[in-house]
């Protein structure tokens, strides 16, 4: 049990500190006039790839964060299967993310805000437990949510405004 | 009546015809090994995209051949919207290629072979009708689909004796 519980803090504790990157790269997509989304994938306690929304940028409706890192972490690898990593992103990833998450076996994701508008982790459709999805997701939420929300409500309110 | 059967009967040929360059680009996935899927974007009568699945060749579990003609079809109009244009592709998308379809806000999707495995137009998911997306695809299958579906069992086969 005390054993349980130190693993627990310390896995939330490395999640902060992993939720705070991704919030760095949501950052650098404001910067651009993007949605505010980041990500980080991490790999044996290491980011082997981030990246930020560039839908905007690229003119690029696949250009999502998740997709950009995902990408980026097997060009990396050199491999298709991400099993041994985790993705943290700032923002619930939507069906296409969570088709490619699924795609790429990653182990683990880690998202901070709910979005009950396209999120497909519960949000607005529950993917990730599909009875048909040859491969599981482990999942956590809520590190960092209410930072990682705010953000983007700024963003659509400054837009709005102007 | 009469005209309704007309352009019915136009619109079915055309569809066979913009398939048929799809199916050309699953042959140039076999070609290089990869699993034999291929797709076309057309708009105003005029192919602005092709691609082939690429996923072993990029080490790319993103890289199924409809993100990569959206993708290059958003390069070529410079928009990150496809309203105005129809995806053709040989097998039914999974759930990544619907979601990122439903992002570009394609008008119509026309595939061949059904997948029972994968597929999210109603193969293992139905996200394409789901109540909460906000934004509607005209969709049509079967065009192609005995010559679509018999490229990829082959392939499996093949891949199963060596």
């Amino acid at each position: 049990m005390t054993i349980d519980f130190f693993t627990s803090q310390s896995q939330e504790l490395s999640d902060q500190k992993w939720m705070n990157f991704a919030f760095f790269e949501a950052e650098k997509a404001l910067e651009k006039e993007e949605v505010p989304i980041g990500c980080v994938i991490v790999r044996q306690n290491r980011i082997i790839a981030k990246a930020h929304n560039l839908v905007q940028t690229l003119k690029d409706p696949t250009a999502h964060a998740e997709i950009l890192a995902i990408t980026s972490a097997c060009n990396h690898l050199q491999s298709k299967i991400l099993d041994e990593a985790t993705l943290y992103v700032t923002l619930e990833p939507c069906s296409m993310c969570v088709g490619a998450l699924v795609l790429s076996k990653i182990k683990r994701l880690v998202f901070a805000a709910k979005d009950t508008k396209t999120g497909a982790c519960g949000g607005m459709v529950d993917l990730l437990n599909h009875e048909k999805f040859n491969h599981k997701i482990e999942v956590s939420s809520g590190i960092s949510e209410e930072k990682c929300s705010q953000i983007i409500k700024d963003f659509f309110k400054q837009k709005r405004e102007n």
